[in-house]
């Protein structure tokens, strides 16, 4: 093996070709996603109508689908010049190690302290506030990757944040909260007595490990009633693949590099910003039928919005004070189990991501378990030296996947997948995977019902 | 600020300005350091004293004081570029925060899954291992970083490791492990009673917490006693600086780039491998009378073998079994105080380091308690959005302070500093730090004196 042989292990794309602008995908879709709809009234929400909970520059590209591009502040650039351009990873490795003709590639994100991907939109939120002369934030965590990202923008560009931090993570991981203290950032779990629906719901549930929807409730409820103060979010909204589109448009800028292109495109979604990010450039070839890449979704099985979920109207947060999307969902009110370990726990998926895979466009969605992520996640380790995000492990297991079957075919098929992030902060997963404790969960049907009876009325099922 | 109007953030070699040889500092120092002994003999050691504990190739390079360069054998050139090259990033938010006139750059080095430069010579040392057909390896582990880094570079290369980790760092970073396993590393927390050496030392002191000098002797027990098993080392020894030098060759080589030459040049030292590495060309230069930066050495207080130590004859453990090297040392019996957070717990110090300092070519080493330390760890991660490993903080309060003290003067001096690696895993010390439970430690001459009394008897006090 000689790296001068071949395409090298890692092609990282040279100044000039690191893109200045965002790709808003829903510029080019042929069906674009339903509006966001302003619950008291069932209309479509205007900017106006959640200028309370974003910022304004951010509620335009949020509502937008028409403007294909979007330049990315200066400020921003010099941000995201901190840890990218991230490299565009050949996994030789892996590919030996499982005897395979496909070509498999990553994009690695995990190259910052956030760990993941997250810190791309981090980075423009946090602008953006501070642009508009607000002095605080808040946010919800989950696996803690968004907080942390979250937490690093706000150090950086100089604003105060509170992050509600699902309770089953704050436990998971004690550390995440002192890396996000590290950075300044204030700490509360989530359910809390800290806010009224927090309350409700920990009377309700006087147990539970809480859920993405219930943390965003809590602190956009905190953000509303603080002067100067919005909520940011981490993923399934708009304006966030908007910012992810990054990770895409490098990819695809290297793959141009090296005059390839893939053929399956695979990521991970809990609420889509990292697959919306990594495929909305060769979707939009796909759209306009210049390539055909085969794009997967992959999913745990625990928390099965897209293959179990229906496509309808729902609230974004447990607590019912967001506006409402249409999206596959597994209804407001549905929690995963608490032994589900890591992210990819909200029980909505981004809008956008939904249109596509209602409309045949993202070919496919998987659900799987995580004894058979962990699996994947230690062999691609082993191969590759990057100690993977769970999250992460659900595209890599759909990568290896793919690969077997190319081996069984015998096709040489480029595949990419996007490596969201490391799992530093996920060893209590790896201990229970490697000692044999760790236990797979799929939610009952009856269990799946009761989710979806927390749909709101006008609900309208696929 | 405009990244197109200034020197970039980050600087990344191109792929042919990438090193290709190490650089053997030894060769261009007009007083060598002296000679390893045969403890049984009092000789100087020969390769054949020293291949039953090292493989043959790395006993050759731990012995060569005149080749200059080593070419770097095309299978570690191919690993390294799985992470390398590493950046060389300008710290403009932390000069901004400190209102310094002073340009400081930092040597990045822990983009990596080990979180630190010593996957650098883990590479190395396990290529060469499995070239000379060997199936296992011994080694010891204190923060962590190197058991990670081998059982990494040991997991590509197909070869079984044993770790044996500081008992103190095994309680205080329990998720190390983990990671260690997931590269399919055995961990046996050290003194154990798996080696003789290990019985003796529980036995005389049954509460210990370990230290470095002590897993190596039982490393080095374990390696000898199994068939095709060595022993390897992260720091201290010659051929590790070797390997080393990449990241000051790296280094220099990016200055050239942007047209700049550092005035200071600081690094933290427990055992001398960061610091070694990165300053070795730079050290040439010196010694040529080419250029004269200020070397500085940052060590713990807690741990203080350049600052407090004696320059004599020294064994490398604590159970007495390796050869011996004129090093600065506290005594191979010495052992830090269980509430140092994090590694630079080595009794002794690089014999290369030691040498240049008692010479005056390094010009400083300056001793730092833990709550200035993460001080300025925490300073520098809401700066840089790097978290910084305890370790790596020791150079960030020697470059901080450096800066300060230009901020006086008024003097633009360009300030180089080694980043080893991130703190993922010692978020314990973050914790302790954040809510005011750190506690500093310097040991009292009392102390010193009973960690001399343990020199060997030809020791020749400077």
């Amino acid at each position: 093996m000689n790296i001068a042989k071949k395409v090298p292990h890692k092609i990282i794309l040279p100044e000039d070709k690191i893109p200045q602008q965002w790709y808003n995908l829903r510029a080019d879709m042929t069906t674009k996603p339903a509006p966001m709809l302003n619950p008291a009234t069932g209309e479509p929400a205007t900017v106006a109508d959640i200028s309370p909970v974003f910022c304004e520059a951010l509620a335009k590209q949020e509502l937008d689908d028409t403007t294909p591009y979007f330049d990315i502040p200066d400020e921003v650039r010099d941000f995201l010049a901190i840890y990218r351009p991230s490299p565009l990873v050949r996994a030789y490795e892996l590919e030996k190690a499982l005897g395979t003709p496909a070509k498999i590639y990553f994009k690695y994100e995990g190259n910052n302290t956030s760990g993941s991907h997250k810190l791309n939109s981090a980075a423009a939120q946090v602008y953006y506030a501070k642009q508009q002369g607000l002095t605080s934030l808040t946010t919800e965590t989950g696996a803690g990757q968004w907080g942390t990202a979250l937490s690093m923008a706000s150090a950086h560009f100089g604003i105060d944040l509170e992050v509600y931090m699902v309770k089953v993570s704050y436990e998971q991981k004690p550390f995440r909260k002192a890396v996000m203290q590290t950075f300044g950032a204030g700490i509360t779990a989530s359910p809390s007595d800290t806010t009224s629906v927090g309350r409700t719901i920990l009377a309700e549930r006087p147990g539970t490990g809480g859920s993405l929807g219930c943390a965003i409730s809590e602190a956009v409820e905190k953000a509303m009633g603080t002067e100067n103060c919005r909520y940011v979010l981490g993923s399934v909204l708009n304006q966030v693949l908007l910012h992810q589109s990054i990770i895409g448009l490098e990819a695809k800028a290297a793959f141009e590099l090296i005059d390839e292109y893939p053929d399956i495109i695979v990521g991970c979604t809990g609420g889509g910003s990292n697959l919306g990010g990594l495929i909305a450039p060769f979707m939009r070839d796909k759209i306009q039928g210049k390539h055909n890449p085969t794009f997967i979704a992959m999913e745990p099985a625990s928390c099965p919005s897209m293959t179990r979920g229906r496509f309808a109207y729902d609230f974004c947060d447990t607590g019912r004070i967001t506006p409402m999307a249409k999206m596959y969902t597994l209804g407001c009110g549905f929690i995963p189990a608490p032994n589900h370990a890591g992210g990819l726990r909200y029980h909505g998926m981004s809008p956008i991501i939904s249109q596509l895979y209602h409309d045949g466009l993202l070919d496919e969605a998987r659900g799987v378990v995580q004894t058979d992520v962990f699996e994947a996640a230690t062999l691609f380790a082993r191969c590759e030296t990057i100690l993977p995000a769970p999250e992460s492990a659900h595209a890599i297991r759909g990568a290896i996947d793919e690969a077997l079957r190319c081996k069984e075919t015998g096709e040489a098929k480029t595949i990419l997948f996007g490596l969201t992030g490391t799992g530093y902060f996920d060893m209590n997963a790896y201990q229970s995977y490697h000692n044999g404790t760790m236990k797979d969960y799929v939610p009952t049907d009856e269990e799946l019902a009761a989710g979806f009876a927390s749909l709101p009325q006008l609900t309208t099922s696929a």
